[in-house]
């Protein structure tokens, strides 16, 4: 079992969510990350989808997803020059000054960005890489994580 | 029928988004933007779902949500003081210096940062709300868009 990253171009149908997890889920492939969005043509959205699985019953997947009648496009983006870029929300116990002073310096440090200030919590916004956001979250724990939303990665491939 | 927000804590395994997501489409409701990604515990993850459904109905699905063994937590944030935020991976055409020039100033002057630069292409990265996603967008669609990804809302409930 590996991590693969699949970039999906379906219909915006309602139903096609269900088709395509199912798909994965059949087979025992846990999908741990999954974005999906409107393109540039709202009839159509991307589904971006980490999966770990395994590499043979994954091309049967493969060709299964351009069997759907809603698939549009399929790409493998696994091992190819891609960018790749999530976001995450991460809401941190502060209800001290000297900790949100700390929290405010890890922000600043880290250019993430800070988004909501309450009595006893800050929220925090990064965008980057899986390896930004890992770090982010590592140096934020300390503090007390209260909740936290990651959107899941998407990926484009890279011109480069 | 409206936009709903939901966002539901489940236990990271196999299947569970086929289950949640047949849920809705069941229904016959689509759902426009999806984000599935870890929590500070890996074992657990956080779906947002932004669906357009109609609220009598709703009801029943977060009821059955609830009852579906993998689920630990159903919110409702519409309506509700959130931080939403998603993230946009668009490719643009940039074939001609000129053209280059306009589009890296459309990325200063947003606030957008540019995370790749191809022989004929420029990819953009810009983090927000759905306003600033789309008006970036609307910026960037003259120069041409080749592909793009956005990754569905996220959203935490604000403490202010």
């Amino acid at each position: 079992m590996a991590n693969f990253i699949l970039s999906v171009l379906v219909e915006n149908k309602f139903g096609v969510l269900a088709r395509v997890s199912g798909l994965f889920s059949a087979r025992g492939f846990n999908i741990t990350s999954l974005a999906v969005g409107e393109t540039e043509d709202p009839e159509i959205s991307r589904m971006t989808i980490v999966v770990d699985a395994d590499e043979r019953i994954l091309e049967q997947v493969k060709k299964q997803l351009h069997k759907l009648i809603d698939t549009i496009k399929v790409l493998d983006l696994t091992g190819k020059e891609t960018v790749e870029r999530e976001l995450l929300l991460v809401k941190v116990n502060a209800d001290k000054t000297s900790v949100r002073e700390k929290i405010i310096k890890v922000a600043d440090t880290t250019g993430a960005k800070i988004v909501d200030i309450g009595k006893k919590t800050i929220t925090i916004e990064e965008a980057g890489d899986e390896h930004r956001i890992k770090a982010l979250i590592e140096l934020l724990k300390p503090y007390g994580i209260i909740e936290m939303a990651r959107t899941g990665k998407v990926a484009l491939s890279s011109d480069k």
